[in-house]
């Protein structure tokens, strides 16, 4: 049944824009965009002194300058001494940056309270979905029959299920628990493997954490079931972490599965194959243009290590600014340094919006009838649940589409408010669900909130 | 018997630039590194007007403050306004910001006399090799028996062939004729479709112009061949172009396949597919770091067009300030501009070193027993043969070593140059070549062929 996806969503608002820039009369002046984790687009300042650095570097006249503060001048030069050529045009090694690679692998050994980390073992990218393409490619054998296996979970990010796809593997999704706020359980994890009996060839576990888009932040104890179940059906790990500085939830902490796989000691720690992915665009810097990511890899064979190197270095190395803005998302100013006190005030804004906007978020999308909400604990996004009445079903099918997207052209087009129907999302069929940032100012949110329940009350009463 | 690959040579190129940080004593005093064509690496510094663009995008603070010239400064502010929220931090489209792809469109037309482009059809991408993979992949079924075959030249990049293995394709080399400064000839192109008969099945041709490593540039005469011999075979033509801007000879010009296609009218105008490739690493921005290109597609399939399309978005987008840079290239400041005379004066610098450069390497490289070079028209590379004498060859093979990297290896060592064996450039046995990169100050250029002369006149007594 599905005729029309998505992309009709981002042309309509595209084309909305246009109008309301032609000064066609609409009941909104301007389209709120929370469709994609962008946070410059949903209105969140870039970091200060992110972008102070990477300017210096590509402008080295500004070091010399005093038009910057004294320590962002001596991170530029510091960093441009170890670009070949002291300039970010060059080339660097596939990994990056020997010194950053090194810099990033002391902040992991740091974060993960002392677990050892091998630089040789990290891989700097454009983007983290651009490592896992190439992990994948090494995991997934294309020829094979019966197929390659992936176990992702629903919901999930689509691009991850398209790119299994695209290498010739097959996708078998687990359920989050929605009624346990999203939970991962590990019986639906026995249940997922056994559901691929004859079907295909598991041999590697997808985890996201903290949960995209379903704000679930996983608990030392479940992490400790899912890497016993993995290293006791012989599969391999691949953990999304990106969003491992946005954890809302009081009781909440963000442990990285590298930490608790190697606490968890031998012969675990020696034996489970990890890929731990990490990413400039997420959390406090939002960087998505720069176009930047890291893989660590745990406990790979040899050969295996080879074949990764050999894919990596096909483009060259990721982008030299991208490489950089990775070294100061690990390696940020500290206490005393003449950049903290406006750093620390920006990344404690951001922090304090993102708790404010997922309490309000629960608050009123639980208010109202058919919507309902789980807590997001973690992560950049609300994936709230729609209950929609019969009537709004029946409709969408005349109009070709999937009940979530017909609900999101109606938001867009009624409210000017733009976010993603939860079918991109995976394949549990019915359920509706719509996805939206929540990285975004506190107004923002606020006029976000304001029209969707406008819209969405008259919407109920419409199709009741 | 190719047991050492010239990763080695890049490994013994670290390990010899610590040893002179550590002040180990050496002949020389630090290495010539001319292996890539990275041009900051080899000392070329990059435009002042690129960089403060890029800057101010970075840091808008200095589009409001004086430091910049007045044209950098709006400019950078219009392009702020072509990017999501302002940012260069936010995702764009997935073939670009439609402004930058619409002037980058504009470009191609002013360039090919007039040549009609569409900007439908125009990819940015994170470097040119990047969207050259994703055109093989859907190009080359990697399912298909007999398997898919891509004419290939010889000498060539050797990441092509990498790339087109890797996707389960068979590299089909055809050689260009060195003894005729590296000309592609079109019987050739015969011969090598003829040799791949049985073995597999040859969907595309692959050119590269002006050559790389080869200098040679190609005549509207052979440009109409070739696109004649891809229609009566029903091949299409990936065209890498990206070294456009670097024509050294005074009698060549650079003419892209799409203008000549396009002045060859209907029916070829109208069916002959082709993808153009350019890149923001090459010619005299000579930015590899920023991780930019674009390509355009002509005469293709919508249905194939759309399959280009999902393997684009799989990576959301190509870095926005890579994009930004290729506006730059495309769209240079103009005379009056505050900017012009100074990027005019860098370009003009940068065009004489070429001229230069080539010049002295065909004197020098022509003037030594054993060597025996091409005139380099255009490219970034010289690529000249070594004519080894059998001792060496005997010492190489004891070595476990290919003879060209054998004595690059040496080269290295004994005068810390350090150059590409012709190895890595192809298949073609029996003859030994070196590739170096010509765009670097004319000082670096004196200095390495000195010391290349010394070290040869050496190396031939040695093994005589």
């Amino acid at each position: 049944m599905k005729k029309l996806d998505s992309t009709v969503l981002a042309r309509r608002a595209n084309q909305i824009k246009e109008e309301l820039r032609q000064k066609l009369r609409k009941p909104y002046k301007q389209v709120i965009d929370l469709y994609s984790a962008d946070t410059h687009t949903a209105g969140v300042k870039p970091l200060s002194f992110v972008r102070q650095v990477l300017a210096a570097c590509l402008y080295p006249d500004l070091v010399k300058s005093n038009t910057l503060p004294v320590d962002v001048r001596q991170r530029a030069q510091s960093l441009l001494g170890e670009c070949a050529g002291g300039s970010v045009g060059s080339y660097t090694a596939t990994a990056g940056i020997p010194e950053i690679v090194h810099r990033i692998s002391e902040f992991i050994t740091k974060r993960d309270g002392g677990a050892p980390s091998d630089p040789e073992n990290i891989y700097i990218s454009p983007g983290s979905q651009w490592s896992l393409r190439n992990i994948l490619k090494v995991l997934v054998n294309s020829q094979a029959s019966p197929r390659t296996g992936v176990l992702t979970p629903w919901p999930c990010y689509p691009i991850t299920n398209f790119t299994i796809k695209e290498l010739g593997g097959v996708t078998v999704p687990y359920y989050l628990s929605e009624e346990q706020g999203w939970e991962l359980q590990v019986e639906e994890l026995h249940r997922a493997l056994d559901s691929a009996k004859g079907l295909c060839n598991p041999v590697t576990l997808y985890v996201i954490n903290p949960g995209n888009p379903a704000g679930y932040v996983q608990s030392r104890k479940t992490m400790q079931e899912v890497i016993r179940f993995a290293s006791e059906k012989r599969l391999s790990l691949l953990a999304d972490e990106v969003y491992q500085e946005c954890v809302h939830g009081e009781k909440s902490e963000f442990l990285s599965y590298k930490r608790v796989l190697s606490e968890m000691g031998p012969p675990l720690s020696d034996t489970v194959e990890l890929a731990s992915f990490h990413s400039a665009s997420k959390g406090f810097m939002g960087e998505c243009g720069l176009r930047g990511g890291y893989v660590e890899l745990v406990n790979l064979d040899p050969d295996v290590m080879k074949c990764i190197y050999k894919l990596f270095s096909t483009d060259s190395c990721a982008p030299v600014l991208s490489q950089i803005a990775l070294d100061l998302m690990t390696n940020p100013p500290q206490p005393g340094d003449p950049s903290y006190p406006l750093y620390s005030e920006e990344t404690q804004h951001i922090k304090t919006m993102m708790v404010h906007n997922v309490k309000r978020v629960f608050e009123v999308l639980n208010s109202l009838p058919g919507f309902s909400c789980q807590p997001v604990e973690g992560g950049g996004f609300a994936f709230p649940r729609l209950h929609l009445p019969p009537k709004a079903i029946q409709k969408a099918k005349e109009m070709e589409m999937k009940p979530d997207l017909f609900y999101c052209m109606r938001l867009l087009e009624e409210a000017g408010v733009l976010v993603q129907p939860g079918m991109e999302n995976g394949p549990k069929e019915g359920t509706h669900h719509i996805r939206f940032c929540i990285i975004t100012p506190e107004d923002t949110m606020e006029e976000m909130l304001s029209r969707l329940s406008s819209f969405h009350t008259q919407f109920m009463k419409d199709f009741s």
